[in-house]
């Protein structure tokens, strides 16, 4: 029996871990679970950020430098739009919309988010499993100092300007966690689960709050492991620092642990961080992942350290 | 008082004369009514193409050798699409995209297509008055010797191969005409009606099937004049003289006036066709509509044959 590993992930910087893993062990043996809390209807379409930053991460198509969406992409849509005096603060690529269009016209008809995303997986010749969290609606909202916001509003219309003072997952107490979901956690063919360094409030705490993922992320036997998303006391992208401080937490490896207390078995840290007084096993690493080998051997430390733990 | 010119049209042919009318006559005081019979919903969007490619022909957005579609599009978006495996016989083209992007959330919304495509026309600085026939679904069935086909189906997917039988327009009995549609025909201020050279079973004929615009034209006291859209015997585009042969009728303008017996008072016949006895007024005139000037000629040529019926 192949031993199969699974990750729970957001967008960008999760996905160059779960693409490193991909080529640290055989990539039909990863299974993600991304976070669907940022999903949302934007011009009548479902759009999906974190699966289809996923999607074009393992398919070879994300525009690196960019940090999202599909590398040499056109503004044809976004410009005609522009023209007829739409509202234009969300970039939708000319390619991008295939995914958005299809995807909207397939749940319309009824069909699973998680269907939906394992048939573009395939057309894509994609080995892992991308599982959404959930089928279910579930949607972040973000409270700040503007008062309630909705994710994309936070994050893009207002590029994480207010201050933020709480963050709830509306839908999430219904929700169910997607068909296999719950396995890829409990399975005994599991050999370790990762938490990939995505922002733990805003990425990673939705995954949670769906109904049963955390409850069995406490019970499984399999060691849970979660990458630090801080390196050298900053966020390497996006709000994450800026979160935690709002939130009154200190930014470093040791508060993200805690986070997390109770759920996971050890924190890999990276080497720039001061070695900090930790309840649960850890290690230190170089996690910066701006190659591809950065991502396989961020992978390995990773894998080694649930390694160590189960021994 | 200004004196105002309505026009029925179909897609590209039609789109040329009005171009024509609305430089023969001032732009705001053209009201052009528009077959939406070939409108469908495809991969979930909502596609008009014959109002689509009025907007781009009056907006100067067209693409003139092509014949349908924007000048300068790309074509990501396809390509994406048929890397995902979706079907791809209806080419949409990334800025096209907007148009129906956009009418398909307002019309999830519960507007009515006339006002979205008055908020098109405004955006892109078009001054005439675009009138889809009616905001409620019509469309277009083409019985054949492969059986009963969506106008799509028949038109773009099976490239008109099919030999047709019939024609008939599902909805036509309880579709209403758009506010406005009626008061274009009948109203005082109307100097003239003008029936484009668009094909008159598929593209005229539906507009003429929903309630009350047939017996607005049989009994305004307004000239109502056919632009024949047969030139030497064929026609210009499309498979106008196909449809006529398969339909048993002879390819000429006499058969296009005898189609529209009892509605129009003279039809506009190209100086290629030999003068034939006909039952009403005529005038005949180069009706080829290659340049800017030969579509205000045509125009000018068929605002003359009105005026000559009204004194």
């Amino acid at each position: 029996m192949s031993e199969r590993v699974t990750i729970l992930t957001g967008g960008v910087g999760g996905a160059k871990l779960v693409l490193g893993l991909c080529h640290a062990i055989p990539a039909e043996n990863v299974t993600a679970i991304v976070n669907t809390a940022d999903d949302f209807n934007h011009l009548g379409l479902a759009v999906s950020p974190d699966i289809d930053t996923l999607l074009y991460t393992l398919s070879g198509k994300a525009n690196a430098a960019q940090g999202w969406g599909r590398e040499g992409e056109s503004w044809s849509f976004m410009e005609a739009l522009r023209s007829l005096g739409a509202e234009d603060w969300f970039q939708l690529g000319d390619g991008d919309l295939a995914l958005h269009v299809l995807r909207s016209k397939r749940l319309q008809q009824g069909e699973h988010l998680s269907s939906i995303i394992a048939d573009f997986a395939s057309a894509w010749n994609i080995s892992a499993r991308i599982l959404p969290m959930s089928d279910d609606r579930v949607g972040t909202m973000v409270g700040t100092d503007e008062g309630l916001l909705d994710f994309q509003h936070y994050f893009v219309r207002r590029r994480c300007e207010p201050v933020v003072r709480t963050i709830s997952f509306e839908g999430a107490n219904t929700a169910k966690p997607a068909k296999g979901v719950i396995e890829a956690i409990t399975g005994s063919d599991c050999k370790a689960i990762l938490i990939a360094p995505s922002n733990p409030f805003l990425s990673i705490d939705p995954i949670l709050a769906v109904r049963g993922i955390r409850e069995a992320l406490v019970e499984t036997r399999t060691p849970v492991i979660a990458v630090s998303p801080i390196v050298a006391g900053k966020a390497v992208k996006g709000p994450t620092a800026n979160i935690m401080m709002e939130l009154g937490l200190e930014v470093s490896a040791v508060a993200v642990a805690n986070h997390y207390a109770g759920m996971i078995d050890a924190i890999l840290v990276d080497e720039r961080d001061a070695p900090a007084p930790l309840h649960i096993a850890s290690a230190q690493a170089d996690t910066l992942m701006t190659t591809l080998e950065d991502r396989i051997r961020v992978a390995r430390a990773a894998l080694e350290l649930a390694d160590s733990i189960r021994r």
